[in-house]
């Protein structure tokens, strides 16, 4: 028999008539002849009123009790997904993070899943029961309650379906799947079929926000594929899997947008070994990821010019630091930027077509967008550009690479 | 150092200023030189709240669902109370029922704790620390979250006080103590500095609030001195403890009543042995649960009237089986009276005292109050009467055993 997991976002779980509804699905899921577990998160709003009252008491609450407040959300909706399931006649029986050993590190608020006790679990679907787990949670090994951040109820979804080799995970969600770009940019936006797991990691990683990264890289470890669809409409929606072969054929799978870094320029430094690795150890050490690095040489012979992006909300430390640094290692001045944005291209076919990235430049030239910088991978192109040309730079990639047209694939 | 655990309930922790009260006054209670182990129940109304979505769901929630459901309103306070005591510099640390094993049966929604490991408390508490602690809730042998009833949180306070052999169990509540009778009845009503186990046991039974009774029978089992206080000031409340000699010159401690049951008479039952089984056999197989009984002879020789009493709920359910009984055992009809209430006088005094009861009689005799049935324990007295006379009977109990007069020992 079939084994499906799901997974139900906040805004699926929102209320009682939706969660109603997620019960129905689920049981419709199951006299279709599957297997089913479910996993929830908290209705749509629990998470952030937790989190304000714990900062009502103190701005920075301790990050062990944290998570031992704001797990009760997933906790209150498997409780009803699983009363509602038991009123349709249709059995069922909810489990929280320790009682099926979700084991975690203990990285209080973003935890990582180290493994999952299947035991219970399948002996429940033996019994023809549907499992309820709760997202978002896990239990390390003292015991105490962790959460995985953010987002961190698909992780749970993809990493229960690893464990148990289910046949699919579906996670469901207010998007009925992955569009080309974003679709309230672009009206041209198109859904795709397929995405595979490199492809899905770059778009989320750029800024796409529908499945949380660590879900993807679990899933691409344990090859789980993911069923990402809308949770409002029996659509299918977009699957997330191994790269295959046909893929290939699509030079470029979407087009992705991040406005969310800032820009430093570090003029003039001299241009001798060991100067980048000091000039990135404080922030390094600062815990700030620094996104991408440019170095060039300076129009001063013997020194060089270095060009970094930062998240936003580490900016302002992010550059005190620099000019802290700069008074040791040397350097002219610092120049800064907030008004930037990340727009890039995101194609596994990009790894056996050339020519992609000029493609790329003169689709933005030909609009006037000037390119601060540039960087690559082995199946991506990210430019930087001003942030006032977000919009018009997305709209222009996408046609240019005829992102609206279905592929030879989907047409079939 | 002095062991204490406190308890407050879901007044006491109702927002989060009450909640950083609390913390104020766990610290307090630090400084001054105890080691503090804190239990709490959820903020009020929380627990309420849940149930009620639960049963916009179903009017009959899965039981095993529903306490993993109710149960993280504890969750809730714990881990405020802990983040508020960090961020007043108080080392704090939280658990739920399954992370210091409060073991129970499973009985869900009312049960019953068995053990609880006490290691990491003390290892907790040795190392300074303030061990806050889930009310409430429980976990059974195979992991499943279980919550041990309405005012369940005295329980857990008084379980794990006998588990650590504290000094003293302090429940704050939102009375100041347990008073010699409701003051909201009759305001001559006084604080009673001291209670024995058995006087509380009656006591609560027969209608007070303030602790659960289990509590108060765990208490007795362990020896655990309870202190009954306000979280809204600073006086002391009632010691609830062992039976002392002086408590014996108190005759009556408290007057109570119960308006909640109502009387079922079944007149002209054959008298037979086994005929009491046979009426009282199905009302326990539908467990409701039949307070006093009382059968006399009936006018007609070889007769029998019985008369018993249930609680409100559970009456229409009673009167039918009752009357499906009769037609099988005999009986000529059966009566019925929900305007009835229950009035009793409460003293460990009584056991060397005569002539209470007639005193007690008197006492009602001279208000015209008509008493329908009596039940003696050895240290209580309770008699049926007519419902609307409930207030005009205690007044007058409380004032023929001169309650609103300070005892001996609590003048000293």
């Amino acid at each position: 028999m079939p084994l499906i997991v799901q997974k139900y976002g906040g805004t699926s779980v929102g209320d009682l008539q939706r969660i109603k509804n997620v019960a129905q699905r689920v049981i419709r899921t199951k006299k279709e002849g599957n297997q089913v577990v479910v996993v929830v998160s908290a209705m749509a709003g629990e998470t952030d009123k937790l989190i304000r009252m714990a900062q009502e008491i103190t701005p920075t609450p301790d990050e062990r009790e944290l998570d031992v407040l704001i797990s009760t959300g997933e906790q209150v909706s498997i409780a009803l997904l699983a009363i509602a399931l038991k009123s349709m006649g249709c059995d069922a029986k909810s489990y929280l993070g320790f009682q099926i050993k979700i084991a975690t590190d203990s990285a209080f608020g973003k935890a990582r899943i180290t493994g999952i006790e299947s035991e219970k679990i399948f002996e429940d679907l033996k019994e023809g029961r549907v499992v309820v787990v709760a997202g978002f949670q896990g239990v390390d090994e003292e015991g105490n309650i962790t959460t995985l951040g953010r987002g961190g109820s698909d992780t749970t979804a993809v990493a229960i379906a690893a464990a148990l080799k289910a046949d699919v995970c579906e996670i469901y969600t207010d998007v009925d799947g992955i569009y080309t770009t974003d679709p309230n940019i672009y009206s041209k936006a198109r859904k795709l079929s397929k995405i595979s797991y490199d492809e899905m990691l770059e778009m989320a990683s750029l800024g796409a926000k529908v499945l949380q990264i660590r879900s993807v890289e679990f899933a691409k470890k344990y090859n789980v594929p993911i069923h990402v669809r809308s949770s409002f409409n029996d659509q299918p929606g977009t699957i997330v899997c191994e790269e295959e072969e046909e893929m290939e054929r699509v030079v470029v799978s979407g087009v992705t947008y991040n406005k969310n870094e800032a820009k430093i320029e570090v003029m003039r430094v001299p241009d001798v070994p060991g100067v980048a690795a000091k000039l990135f150890k404080p922030i390094a050490e600062a815990n700030i990821v620094v996104d991408m690095i440019i170095q060039t040489s300076s129009a001063d012979k013997g020194y060089a010019d270095v060009a970094f992006t930062v998240p936003k909300p580490d900016f302002p430390k992010a550059l005190q630091i620099v000019k802290e640094t700069i008074k040791e290692i040397g350097g002219k001045e610092v120049l800064s930027d907030e008004n930037i944005a990340k727009v890039s291209i995101v194609g596994v076919g990009m790894r056996s077509h050339s020519n992609i990235a000029s493609q790329m430049f003169s689709a933005l030239a030909k609009e006037g967008i000037n390119i601060q910088m540039i960087s690559t991978s082995e199946i991506k192109i990210s430019c930087i550009i001003d942030s006032k040309y977000t919009e018009l730079a997305v709209r222009a990639l996408h046609d240019a690479f005829e992102l609206d047209k279905p592929t030879v694939t989907e047409e079939r």
